[in-house]
């Protein structure tokens, strides 16, 4: 049995989804992966919950819901800073759950930072800071002989990471294109059923689907960041945002949309990566696929992505919760791979 | 650089065929996985290819096209053993491309047993030895600190272990279901399109789809051969082939046939492992689809697989070269997840 200390770095949705994984899979990675897994600290803005013992997550879930109500505990340390925790827990893991801005990747990036340089694995739910420094996150992790993943930043339970390291190995990637983002993908399945945009958007914020500001995924930039992250982790490359060019959903032309209504065609929001002249290409674009196409089919809130190799032929992977329960599991998948693989 | 030595045993397609890809990607093995691939021996009946030096694979696969010209090679040795070769190389990993019986398991069930007790690693393409003895080779592999890998034998260039092992991990598998034999695939495709059986039988074996003896493919032994590899491997089970209750597509009712035929459905071999009232089940059945089935569409010789999990949703996986390259390509991937990842 192997002891694994992990501290978690947000108490959002994403953050208190891993919490209650966590609680829930205890037994199971005992038992499965010979993990014991010991959540030693959740920290957040304004401070830490941090004991001398595991904390208890049973009832940090019963008792709070949110960052703000973490300040009530007894085990709230106020202003502790991450390196605090450092210093008195064992290295293991830490689990990035904070939503960084795409301006400077803060406050995520420094913590990515500090875990590496202190010993820490890391495993990242948080896009910004991924896709604004990761070839120098990637090289810290590895000369400190350590492990970055992000799988849950990279379409969570789709695993676009995974099948591109793990079982494509060997292969030569020639192109990749995804569905990427749940909720221009279900705007687009919707306006494809007749609705208009505003309509499809609305329904979608009502279901929870879209968020309360939708531009990060309506303008293509949601989509681009998960191309860049593949890209980068997959074919070892060094490129950032404005090598992408990038279109939305929120301009489609009339006559596109009508095509897209056509039997045995769906107009789509793919990210794809790809060779011209020599040069890899990256691009968010709306592009008409037809029933031939391995990524028809996958509508509403459901992603894919396809890889074109040398030896393998074409794969695609459909499927995988969208949600922060996925993201969790994307997590806990990539804690279990550091660790058990 | 770490050097790997490599034993292929068996020069069929598929020997042949790994061979082959050693060559081509022996410079970006080394690039991109520091692995310097070294094929020190091919063993074969009858004796084996065997030099002081590493075997020159460009020139053996433009000299020799079967197993029986081997023996024309200075470097044949007649009547050596795989044991003999044990002795003379340091350990890497055995590569077995044999075709051993599904009544015995061998030749090759002797071979990984040889091999695991010699502490060479194993990644094998053969699926008998792994029907019939799945649960002791993997105990004799931990117990020995070593690695059997059996992609190749499992779907080839469809990851359907990788992703329930490395994908998944710390997700509980639900259900399983898949379309995994390409020759039942094919001939139903054609089926669907209006031709009877014979003719699309005629047809995938003028193609080179159907073996000259097709009966382990339509009857449905392949699809279990796999289900049950797939389910030992993933759910850590002992099942026997006897467990698996299968159905092949010789004698299809012509009322499913119709039914079938019908616009948004289609009729499909599925191998599948799913629950019901607690115990697992393991069959091989024709199942009529409709278009909302996640393997719905997966046509001619494609496969695929679902997976149904707790925490990750259901997930599909489609694709994946299906010929002897494709399984060269599942040997090299898993000989580089063995030492790489």
């Amino acid at each position: 049995m192997k002891t694994l200390n992990i501290i978690l770095v947000g108490f959002g949705n994403v953050g208190r989804s891993f919490l209650r994984l966590c609680q829930e899979k205890m037994e199971f990675c005992r038992n499965r992966y010979r993990l014991d897994l010991r959540v030693q600290a959740i920290f957040e803005l304004g401070g830490a919950l941090f004991a001398s013992q595991p904390l208890k997550t049973n009832e940090i879930l019963k008792k709070y819901s949110s960052p703000s109500s973490l300040p009530e505990s007894p085990d709230w340390k106020a202003d502790m800073a991450l390196t605090d925790i450092f210093h008195s827990v064992k290295p293991g893991v830490l689990v990035l759950c904070t939503a960084s801005s795409l301006r400077d990747g803060e406050p995520g990036l420094a913590y990515i930072r500090q875990a590496l340089d202190r010993g820490w694995n890391v495993a990242a739910a948080d896009k910004a800071p991924l896709v604004l420094d990761f070839r120098n996150l990637k090289e810290k992790a590895t000369q400190n002989r350590l492990t970055l993943k992000c799988s849950a930043a990279a379409a969570a339970a789709l695993p676009t990471l995974d099948i591109s390291l793990y079982s494509l190995a060997g292969s030569e990637i020639k192109s990749i294109e995804g569905i990427l983002n749940g909720t221009t993908n279900y705007i687009l399945t919707r306006m494809r059923e007749g609705i208009d945009y505003e309509q499809a958007l609305r329904e979608a914020r009502s279901k929870g689907i879209a968020e309360p500001d939708p531009s990060y995924d309506v303008n293509g930039w949601d989509t681009a960041s998960k191309i860049l992250i593949i890209v980068n982790s997959v074919l070892d490359t060094n490129f950032s945002l404005k090598d992408v060019k990038v279109e939305g959903i929120t301009r489609i032309p009339s006559c596109l949309l009508d095509q897209g209504k056509e039997k045995g065609r769906a107009l789509k929001l793919l990210g794809r990566i790809y060779r011209q002249a020599e040069k890899l290409r990256l691009e968010v674009s709306l592009n008409l696929i037809d029933s031939s196409h391995p990524l028809y089919g996958v509508d509403g809130t459901e992603k894919g992505i396809t890889y074109l190799t040398d030896t393998m032929g074409s794969l695609t992977v459909k499927g995988g919760k969208s949600d922060p329960k996925g993201a969790a599991a994307a997590l806990l998948k990539d804690i279990i791979n550091i660790y058990w693989a």
